[in-house]
């Protein structure tokens, strides 16, 4: 069967992943080493996904702030751990200025940094030292501060929305007075990202501890979403973390508590970035291209009337006022009235993922009838309705496209986790191919016979068990 | 008379803006050269203008992406008036990776890229770069994008919002088939900003074009937003530039006509920054802070119950109510329950300029009434009213501020614009400490003459006359 993307998951997911992204016109790689370029209809996506995530933060009693793209080294240098976790990747200014030398625009000699700068991989620094200013007393705490930021790590094998040099989150950064209410605060903002995959993004998150050797460099407790792809890796969705007294003690954010004494702060942050779009790109879609959660999609419904020369006027003005009417139900629609082919613009939108799929023709028009198809279930869900009870179901055929991506994930993924008794029960399956994850005692992997296993199939802890942490799951990863 | 901020705008303006900042808890000079960090109410204003302008800017048929904050050097150096206006205040990104050598952390000389990257001063350069490849045909045409990002122009006399080495925009790049429609273009979207403006920021402006001497580095013409300050000194708000096809010709920004014509295309770019935050600042504040139009306020009533110790929970609960009361019909409202005392409170919202303070005793609400005062008017507005009336007519009441806010500006702006015949009246307006703009024959300002008084006056040509274009504004500027 001809698909619309070549080649096909079970062919080669990896390209097909490249194709999918092209022919959804999502992204492209920039002329910029790692770098992203992320075209309107992708950043559309994001723009979703940021708004709704950024209300659910603000209804916890975070305020959004900015604070700047560089840092200074020093700043960088203070916590050990971390700057050991960043320092191989960081992006360095180092001048002010260019200048004409020989022919050619070169950095100026004349205006080199005496300290250099580092653009942002993260700030718990350059935030720690402000809330070093701004906490003074209890009464300031909690203080609760977000950004929406671009920030850098550079990356040498760049994978768009998956990996690349630059990319786009929010980093929350909690202060609090005890280490009791920093964990819970750590915990909480884990299970917020929890709710709004689910709920957002239709995607079931693995949700656990990072181990010791996995966790954020600076953190004493990483919590994770972890992600099943189609192809059984593992994607690192989302973190939340416990800092413990780190960044408290190397900013100097203290507080005068109710008795009087001076003490150290407690802080944690949490993060989730544009790999998220990743997630739900490699999640949802199929052969045909993208396949978007109605909640995230920029066009809920996209509107294609097949016209013939002579009706084609009538038509389109026809299907303008039903788009209108489903604008004023609060419902995302495009009206594809462009003069491409009717069956281009079908398979335009298949390819990018819109959630219902309306066609009308000129007869359809007359008898005042549409055929809707659902973009998740494809030929099979094709109907063709009264356009009134198309207009009166819209939502609830929305909201059902939408628990159904999410059952259909959660199904997919109970074939995907697999129990091992013991280190040889891992290794025959990944031997054999088997693929997601894989449920084992921790202690089993902290052994050097692990780490043969590690760097042979690349796999890595992805996270423990929430409900036995004596258990941990490995997988290959993103 | 006692002033909640000193030094008053008439002993020293400049001062009395740095202190007006700090007051409102805007915002503060990062430790990072040049570089402001935005507090969370400073941030919560430019999400409300960012919002409703992004709003209007998608009205327009714009579709919003986004561009690498890199732009390679070489890039940047194809249109030569762009790397002439730029190259002075770019910084540069020279390495990869950090190394820990001889006890100091430092850019790893083993990670030195061959071709250093600029943080983007703009973006004309690197969207051109993208659009050479996306405009193929006639049928590409017009293609709208824009993107809200932060930008980077070293700054040596940084001051808050006014001018920082980082800081934050939108900037909209378009393409035309013909100049015709760009040229048009450039006018419109600089009419967009005034409507805006004067909409939502109550700002009138005075718009018109640039003379050749204060045009973009890479532009044929540049239409410009200029506002008058309390202290009668320019700020540019906004410009919109016609780029001819200097981008076009330097990028390869071509398209096949329908005749099967290769044609040059012609582009337009256009950008506001949080620059506008200091004229929203700076125009409508007075000697007790910031007053902020209720378009753009994060909170447009402030709810300060008057508590005495034994009313205290029963008032609170009283104002939390009423506050909720004010959310269902849409109105941004903060209930002040915190322990600070009332007069502390009430005093805290008058610096941070929320439109109406509504005040609330045990007595009042025994008799169902509440006492309102305008931030703007001050104490000769205030008056006490039934709180059904007060719910009823809130959104009345803050539309007349915002509409009143306008109005004494435009006021305010009539007494600060003066026209001088020739250059001795302007040497002797500027000699005799006369604020504001000046207009003035545009050919008096091509000479040497005009220039000695640009440098002693430290004036400026701000932009022509667009009722007669033969005439300038000349002006101090910020």
């Amino acid at each position: 069967m001809k698909t619309a993307i070549t080649p096909t998951r079970s062919e080669n997911f990896s390209e097909w992943y490249q194709n999918l992204i092209a022919a959804a016109d999502l992204a492209e790689n920039a002329p910029v080493r790692g770098c992203m370029t992320i075209k309107p209809y992708g950043w559309a996506i994001w723009e979703l996904m940021r708004d709704t995530l950024d209300k659910r933060i603000k209804k916890c009693g975070v305020q959004n702030a900015q604070f700047p793209l560089l840092i200074p080294i020093n700043f960088f240098n203070r916590e050990a751990e971390h700057v050991a976790g960043f320092a191989k990747e960081a992006a360095v200014v180092t001048h002010y200025r260019l200048k004409m030398i020989d022919g050619t625009l070169q950095p100026d000699p004349d205006a080199k940094l005496t300290e250099p700068y580092v653009i942002r991989p993260t700030s718990e620094t350059i935030i720690g030292e402000a809330m070093s200013r701004w906490v003074q007393s209890y009464r300031d705490l909690p203080m609760k501060l977000n950004q929406w930021v671009n920030v850098m790590r550079w990356e040498m094998r760049p994978r768009l929305f998956l990996r690349t040099s630059e990319f786009y989150w929010q980093e929350g950064h909690n202060v609090f007075a005890t280490h009791e209410e920093a964990n819970a605060d750590a915990r909480k903002m884990h299970r917020v990202y929890g709710d709004y995959m689910r709920e957002m993004l239709a995607i079931p998150s693995i949700m656990g501890e990072k181990t010791p050797e996995e966790r954020f460099a600076g953190a004493d407790h990483t919590y994770t979403l972890e992600h099943i792809m189609q192809d059984g890796r593992a994607l690192q969705a989302g973190t939340s973390h416990d800092l413990g007294q780190h960044f408290a003690k190397s900013f100097g954010i203290q507080y005068l508590g109710p008795d009087g004494a001076l003490k150290h702060a407690w802080t944690t942050s949490w993060g989730v970035t544009t790999r998220m779009m990743g997630s739900v790109f490699m999640t949802h879609s199929d052969d045909d291209g993208l396949v978007l959660p109605p909640a995230i999609a920029p066009y809920q419904v996209v509107i294609i009337p097949i016209t013939r020369e002579d009706t084609a006027d009538a038509l389109n003005a026809f299907a303008q006022k039903l788009g209108e009417q489903l604008e004023n139900i609060d419902v995302r629609v495009l009206v594809d009235t462009s003069d491409m082919r009717a069956p281009d613009k079908m398979w335009k939108w298949i390819k990018r993922g819109v959630p219902l799929r309306a066609e009308i023709g000129a007869r359809e028009m007359d008898e005042n009838n549409i055929t809707v198809t659902r973009r998740d279930l494809g030929k099979s869900s094709r109907q063709t309705m009264t356009i009134d009870a198309f207009v009166a179901d819209v939502k609830n055929m929305l909201a059902q496209i939408q628990h159904d991506m999410y059952d259909a994930v959660v199904r997919r993924n109970e074939t995907m986790i697999h129990n091992v008794a013991d280190l040889s029960a891992l290794e025959s399956a990944l031997a054999n191919g088997k693929i997601g994850f894989f449920r084992i005692k921790y202690d089993l992997t902290t052994n050097e016979k692990f780490d043969a296993l590690m760097e042979k199939y690349k796999i890595s802890r992805r996270c423990l068990d929430d409900n036995d942490p004596t258990y941990v799951y490995v997988a290959k990863s993103y």
